[in-house]
């Protein structure tokens, strides 16, 4: 068959623009595409909900690839095994309850789950703002390309409605920082000392609605708690994600 | 249970140790973790080879997470559809013969192949020269970590071992250009106009052995052969990795 | 009335997707928006053809804005005098024959010209090949968006259609270095010392089909010329770009 | 006609200084050329003032030439549409009550209007600091060439004399941010969360005079009122440039 | 003999990740190899404990090498004297009581020094976090490789185990800030101003372990403690490397 | 009595572009101010010629403020002794025949002779072209800011008439380059090893009329004649200043 | 005669470092060599006494180069006239009691008087620290190479002792910051808007000792007294500059 | 004891300037102080020549420090085993005739060996150029700081005399190219592929004299030789210091 350039591009722009006017009203938008915004993203989709997961950089996976000061491999713990069963990622034990995996296979295996169970990704894509009007509820997303970010043209952004977002951005917990940086009422207390064993147990109470309409999870839920750094041990960052999801889902069913 | 954070460490440096030595001798390196690279690492994985990916960046991938100009969509031609299936990629017609797939799902899914087949990934890794000896062979790849190349240091690299060397960087066509500048007889034309059909056609008879075991595929293969480029469809990558595999499968059998 | 953010978002997006379909099927693409591709666009969407004008800043005007050495005013001589009456552009006569405008109404004017005859324009958007298949003739644009390029991402570009393509870029002339830097038969001669005069007696014979569906106008006409600099009189800018007018409709008819 | 380089030269020295030394006495300097300072200029000049236009960048047209993330259209509202009328600029209904104009079409067509009615403009020009003596006025504004800003070289501004000042510089409120900063009471509370409609209900209130001499107007009355955001809806910014003009001839007939 | 490339290779992979799961749980850890982290290795290193020096840059030496504004010559005073003999420097006297040496010679000397005693060398390593549990003491250190933090890439990094850390970062005293940074209670008082008699005689005092755990020497305790500046007369630096190997082994010893 | 920061402005606009449109037609323009410039330049205003000096850095001087490797000291040999007299410089003689000056003085001195002289500056200019018509002689020069340069914007130049053109812009040797660059039949040898003694022995016969209209001086007369370097001792640059003069003066005459 | 390489740096080296010695304890530092140091250095020495002038960058002159907006030209009023004729720096009167000459004239004349003088500059040194002793007095500075700081290399000072400083580095006021920051009780005001006439009148008043051993003089001086901005008039510099020495050499006659 | 800053200052100042009086007449300077170069100037200290190493970077030991791919140990094969014992550097066999060493203990034994023998360090400096007269040889270098190169400031150098010279700068073989690229009959041929085992071999019949006065020696030999690469096995670098030494103490002989 012959091939036409032109019409592949307008496949492509055909597609994305009709992508982008239906998901630009969202039931849940995930903001950070690390292992707790995937794996987040992923439970959500497969509960049949609309997910739109929202990534700064051109490829997902966020800190995850770089396992340990380079060496790409991730440390889980046994809670947390479950996951890597439920996303089929393969393990080897280094001690008794330490899994060891590749950083590599863990992104993709949950990236194609979260793919798979119907999310889509706006990748190359950064939050500048949210919309909270009268009711002071999180309710829409202001975003723009990161590239227009990164060379630091003034172009004004475009705007997606959501009934539920995610804050999964890691340390930078860049939403709850937006909301609380023009007066909603967030507290952020910053991450602690690292002492893994404790910032693993406690990244669950963490994980939860800090402002209506907007859960963190991941890292960006231990910041805003205030809790310890947990270092390349990422059983927790999974069960985070895993309860932001059971969260959001419940705050939808209302 | 307890965790620690220096059985984490230990768990990751033991655990990644244990594998650069034993994979500093390869079947086959792949240099280049994009599209055509992920194909072959993948497929070369599923019979039974020692395959290991040396990718530069963080993540892999390469250039298909952007689709078309930040538009995250590929094209695929309906010559390609098989490998889609093959990994399970979903997709939708546009027109006849024009199958439209989320870029960030085909990264992910590829790449899931690749690490079930027991391919392993060496990323923020790149290769800065070529081992070849009195046999003018291609027999071993000089490496190093990309922040290093980053920051300007001046720090002696690494050397592995592998039997096949298969070039996937891309346009750079980085280990082709290595070869030839030191005075291997390696003819690198240079890509031509964009001519979609064309280049999709040729791909294969550029996917070869240019050098005594060095084969290049993907864009690399068009590059190094003169074709034309392509832009945003991606049925020949996989096709171009399907084919290196298979050459390389062949030289390993002599 | 009550402003919903979505639906400004969704106006944005379908408006601007309906008009990349539309026009990446172009009777004329000129590239760059400086003042002989400006009056160039106004000149051909008089004559009703469809016109894009690809801009790589964010602005248009090129090189005009600064006038000279920041001084923002402009000198045309008598020859072009019709053209800023043409344009609505006032002016004001320092010697007889030297008559001085603002650059900043300049830019202005003409713009407003070209939008009223129904130019599009694609602004932040670079050429960065060109499609010239089996009848040796520019086809086709291959193009991204303009920060991609200051990122150094890599991203696949897009590409549209068009029956005549015009080389606005000035010094650069982009679009001619494209053609013969991948082997089309382009002689670019380069620009000489300055002598006004001269060049401006010259560029109307320097504006041309210098390669199958493909003119040169502007500086770029001269830089392809080998002829020499002008500085910051504009008549023969003005005059070249509707020269190239003329020339695109006349290839048009045939 | 024969074109001599240095006369050329001279007419425009000869020009511009003419213009400086005329210019640096001003009835209204507007600092900014965005679309609110645009609008602005083109109704103050229409009555007859003499108006100078200081604008940091080359070009005119601040933050409308992107559009929504470099979709380069903008959206109206019904309110403003007159303005569209009366500038000139082509535009289509959308839903109702939204209309959808070129953003290329629209900084041209304002600039035309602005340069028609008598405006000067001063382009890559930013003002450092403010003159206020014994009667606590703004009554002066202290300039330089943008270049030696963006160089970091320390060289000394010049001074011109305005009897009305108009902050339209957008987010950054740079002229009521140098009286604050320098002790002059002016309370700048900062854009809050996006809310479009509300914002623009509310611009026109915050469109007025914040210090003595000096008018807050578009996107900066908005900052300094501590209003919402209001993303890529423009109608807003056109009334309060209208507003603005209104106060300053008011203020200019006392 | 022959040389192979990957046995090369594989011997430096095996000893140092061999050096990495032993020395990852040290009795001392040394942060900063400048002149007395270099002096308190050795010290500490002869007296037969397990000794890491983390270093951020690849060179170690700190501000040494440099001497006085690029004249490679450090002074040492009488009392330090007997260090210069200890370390094997050689030394010219220029006016009573002031020594001169080579400041080389100096670091060589040293670092020879601490190698001899068993210290190892961690060097381009950098401690971003320590590990502070239950019992509020520094029990760890959290490090990753330098080049990581020069290039902004975002990995998590691993853990080593101390029983006593030494902060010898010099001005900007690294581990004391990050832990009063997260809420430790310790009192960074800063440097005053230069009075290089005082200061010599001071150090000595500000010598001390400044939070369960941590003993802060050189420049760094100087910092800490508010005392005066010093310039390049290097006596106190030896001696305070000296006390604080002194304070470490007295720690250990309970 | 009673300043006014606009008579202030507009006395500096209206005394400088009064002498921009009177010297834009010269009798000598001599392209940078280091010491042979300088000096040229002082004695060309002696003979009371209509001199103007380029120099591309806000402040003049050159390479002679630092002296040798940052120690502001110059040597200046016997024969050029006169010079450093004639200037008023003070000098110590060193060993018999080599007279040491502070770099600082020598250049205050010798521009303030060439102000007394009558030569006007134009700091933070450089020169991007020149005129050559049909009688193939340097009879202009195209300038523009420097800060235009240093930050890349693209505005157009001025030009200025000169019946002789002086090189003495150093190693670079700029407006040779930029003739030659062009199609000028200039040679351009480039400077050879360090012998001081040769060079500043030779250095009078490579000071001459390198193309019509075009003298070179100091530094840029070896760099074009191909001659060996000097490093610190500037007898040479001062006589090679002194040349040139007398060979401007000589061309004027005829 | 034969010049001889090694001779003529062992003449720089041997006659910088012999002034080094003998200046590293002086009556008077004057860091800052712009118009109001340059002038307080040559009216100091002029009294007999031991000027170092302490300059960040390679050349002297400061802000005072540009003149306004790269106008090269200064304005003079009525009061400080005499300074001109002091220095012979001729002037053209604009309008009665404005007086404007060339800005490089100016700072050449003034460094010729300052070096006959007897003042030594130390260029390309900068102050990054005083000492103070028990008696809270500035006793010395701590100085350094500018190309150090400008690296961001880490390497210790040197120290030079005066017995009067003056902070000449305009409106940094680096030694008053210094002095304040590390905790002596200075009390810095900062910059008013601009004002030139007000600030003209004033700066006299500000031109004071303002710490033991500490003068300011220049815009520094007006920035600590919390003066108006002045522009580029420079009548102030000058009669501060004026004063600071009256005040200085009172102090030295203590 | 009382300490005084300024006689610190004026000791550092005091022998430092000696020694470049001093050292500025060589027997032989080395450039580069990475492991040939140090090995080169610690054997021919010892035989009690006047040696200088002139080392660009602020620290020694050049590409030593990083071992292999920022693993800090290197390997020396069982022919080079006596200079470690030579050097008193400690080993560990890993397999037969492979010796593994700490990459830091390296650097500081050799450079505490070079110290002990007399060689004096100038670091920060950088060869910018070389003597040659007319006798054809090498007979001096041209020097100048560092941080003057890094910061792009254009200041004369200084010169040292030197009887004999050595390269040891490494892949860049810095001063062999300065005398090629001034038409010195140089023939530098580049480095080919990596051959571990051949390189070693042939290391040392590229160590000689290449040009009348020059000698290359390590990476630089190979360089020039067209020699294969070696990765981080350093025998080959001690022998080949040790044989240029060998070479120039015969050439200082005759």
């Amino acid at each position: 068959m012959k091939l036409d350039e032109v019409t592949i591009s307008r496949a492509i722009v055909s597609e994305q623009s009709r992508i982008m006017l239906d998901y630009y009203d969202l039931d849940c938008a995930i903001v950070g595409a690390g292992p707790s915004g995937l794996t987040c993203a992923a439970l959500l989709g497969e509960e049949g909900l609309k997910v739109g997961v929202i990534e700064k950089k051109l490829s997902v996976g966020g800190g995850m690839w770089g396992g340990g000061m380079m060496f790409p491999r991730i440390v889980v713990q046994e809670e947390a095994r479950r996951l890597l069963d439920h996303f089929d990622i393969k393990y080897k034990e280094y001690e008794s309850g330490y899994f060891v995996s590749s950083s590599v296979e863990a992104v993709a295996k949950i990236t194609s789950a979260a793919c798979d169970a119907g999310a889509e990704f706006f990748n190359l894509t950064y939050v500048e703002d949210v919309v909270i009007k009268g009711d002071n509820r999180v309710s829409g997303l202001v975003i723009n390309q990161t590239p227009i970010q990164m060379t630091g043209l003034h172009i004004d952004p475009l705007t997606l409605a959501t009934k539920v977002t995610i804050d999964a951005t890691g340390h930078d917990s860049v939403v709850a920082h937006l909301v609380r940086d023009k007066g909603g009422s967030v507290d952020i207390k910053g991450e602690g000392f690292m002492w893994a064993d404790r910032a693993e147990s406690n990244i669950l109470s963490h994980t939860k609605e800090i402002f209506p309409g907007l859960i963190v999870t991941g890292m960006a839920a231990n910041a805003v708690g205030g809790e310890r750094r947990m270092g390349p041990v990422f059983g927790g960052m999974l069960l985070s994600g895993e309860k932001a999801a059971k969260l959001a889902k419940a705050m939808l069913k209302k």
